[in-house]
């Protein structure tokens, strides 16, 4: 009664100033969504009774289609999708054509400079992706000096549950993120510390600390947590993904401060390194330059892409390169790729390339594309392989 | 010319596929907003040829106040604001009624449940709230197991620039938020790595370790990032702010675990207690009832209350509470609060006490009321007192 008494006075105390902050508009949303019902079918509400159009977008829909809302008499505007397979779903509102965030769900995301709200369906695969009451590991944002790209950057790094108590050393799964990504990516889309604490919990994978770079040269950290330096800004972004610089500073840089700072197993035998699209290119690159570095390797939506447009041929050292990491050897080449990414057929020519040298290498063909469905799938079926 | 072309090349080939994820629609903004002018005046620009209403709302503003944006022919809405003062300002649009974050602007802010668009006008202020090129501390989301709370529970410790090199012991702050804000929020909002970091650049405040906590007793964690649980779920929130629980926990369940797990320096001089609103209430329990633990007190938006509408006095036992702390005594006891603040009364009569009692207080008031901008003053104006 006492606890009841002093609940409601909290509440009128304090609660309208100061979540308000008096700084801007607020209300208790009384609108609920997303519903997800037992079917696994979603409905999306939005009050917006002055609207004239409102257009669901969802990450379940293909490229560009969209779904209309449809308004009833108190101005509530709801429309239902699925069933759902369970997986996480961004999503977003059109009001009359803007984007609008769904105000009644507090899970937001953000994919380089794109906000989404974000569902995540209940079942076997999302289980993995769902924070759950099992220990969890430490995800500390570091900032380390950089003389290679002549920058003090930042990165992400996850140590496994019980690294404080325990004293082990811990080997290192290097892990990279996409163009028009940084290094928030793997940590939010990405689900990384889920996946990592869940996989753990259920003792499928090894105890593991993992380094989340930002794999744009140019850049010093993800965008509004970078230093402001214009002449950061002028060079940033993914706009030398091509120049191999940032794989050199994750060898002379990354690893260096990684293996002083942290208690890391020694050895080439304990580094993986893996990463999507651009960071697929980059795990590429590291095992053709620097297989002295790694035994582990994950390509994620990536492989051996034929000439461009331009002619270019962006892998046309790859017999050398090829034959220089099978002198090094390696404990495991993954590869993993979606049958409908528009990267498919290169990651094929590289698992094929790989075989036509005797090269061992595994392969995991999904359905779906360049997607982070996908990419979840693959950290989740990529890590128990890692250092056994 | 290498670089030039290999950059084009990588924009073709990787850049629409990655970035959009083909999970949703999605463009390269061409509006710019906000802009910033020289005299500090603000542009919002938002494309939406359809829309029928534009409104803006800002921090600057008076409560529930907006201003409409101006239709061009080509769709796009623009309104300028201010010359306004350098300092962290947040904003939505709204759009037929229908919040919406500026597409334009990559710094969202989660307050709450509630998310908004951040602006920084450069100047005097905001140069502490800004990312600089300066060493810069680790931030990590720890999790830690609370008894008291019966909960593994999540917090953020801030270790400052050069812990992991120096081997050296560090005093701490343990740093509270208020009602409906959660473990994030003086990360966020708080600026409080920013203002550290150049706090501590400029050798105006001694490096130490900052504890940022879920005042929140039901809550695991901040929304989103705590395990489904229904049990939590319904306990969670500000629903048990005057339990004094929160407090509990903080002396038995978080300081032992971060004087275990960091180099912390020993005794109640190198501990520090500072909160706002809710955590100011938070802060002054923690004085009143354990006075043995701490030797600074900094509290934010809160004071004594008079008697609410409901008869109760949140602070009858004040003599002998206040007596207690006395007998202890303390190194800095630091009350700020705006003079339009709610809470100003309360602050004023705080201070009012203690100088009754024959107890040192350092009173700060400054314009303004119970706001962010108010409390990123108050740690900037904190910090450099503490630990001297």
């Amino acid at each position: 009664m006492k606890n009841k008494l002093l609940t409601f006075l909290g509440i009128m105390f304090m609660l309208s100033a100061n979540v308000t902050g008096q700084e801007a508009p607020w209300r208790f949303s009384r609108v609920e969504s997303p519903q997800i019902h037992a079917d696994r079918s979603v409905t999306f509400n939005l009050f917006a009774p002055a609207a004239s159009e409102i257009l669901l977008n969802g990450g379940w829909m293909g490229w560009g289609e969209n779904v209309a809302l449809v308004k009833n008499d108190t101005g509530l505007w709801s429309v239902t999708a699925g069933p759902l397979e369970p997986e996480i779903y961004t999503y977003a509102f059109y009001v009359d054509g803007v984007k609008v965030l769904d105000p009644a769900n507090t899970s937001v995301v953000r994919d380089g400079r794109r906000f989404e709200s974000m569902l995540l369906i209940p079942g076997e695969r999302s289980a993995l992706y769902m924070v759950r009451d099992v220990p969890h590991g430490t995800l500390s944002k570091v900032w380390y000096e950089s003389p290679t790209l002549e920058m003090n950057r930042r990165m992400y790094v996850y140590t496994p549950p019980g690294y404080a108590e325990s004293g082990d050393r811990y080997p290192v799964l290097y892990l990279l993120h996409g163009g028009g990504g940084d290094e928030d990516a793997w940590t939010t889309l990405g689900r990384t510390c889920q996946i990592m604490d869940n996989l753990i919990a259920e003792k499928r994978c090894r105890p593991m600390i993992v380094v989340m770079t930002n794999g744009n040269p140019g850049d010093a950290a993800a965008p509004g947590e970078e230093p402001v330096l214009e002449e950061a800004r002028q060079r940033g972004g993914i706009f030398e993904m091509g120049t191999r610089r940032f794989e050199e500073s994750l060898v002379k840089d990354v690893i260096p401060f990684v293996e002083k700072h942290y208690r890391t197993l020694a050895g080439s035998e304990n580094r993986a390194v893996s990463g999507l699209s651009m960071g697929g290119m980059q795990t590429m690159n590291l095992g053709f330059d620097h297989p002295e570095m790694f035994s582990y390797y994950g390509v994620m939506s990536m492989g051996i892409t034929g000439k461009d447009r331009s002619g270019r041929n962006w892998f046309q050292d790859v017999e050398a390169r090829m034959q220089h990491l099978k002198e090094y050897g390696y404990q495991l080449y993954w590869v993993g790729c979606g049958t409908d990414d528009f990267l498919h057929d290169a990651a094929v020519n590289l698992v094929e390339e790989m075989k036509r040298h005797d090269m061992e290498v595994v392969y995991l063909e999904t359905g779906g594309g360049h997607t982070w469905s996908n990419w979840r799938i693959y950290l989740s079926e990529l890590a128990p392989l890692l250092f056994r």
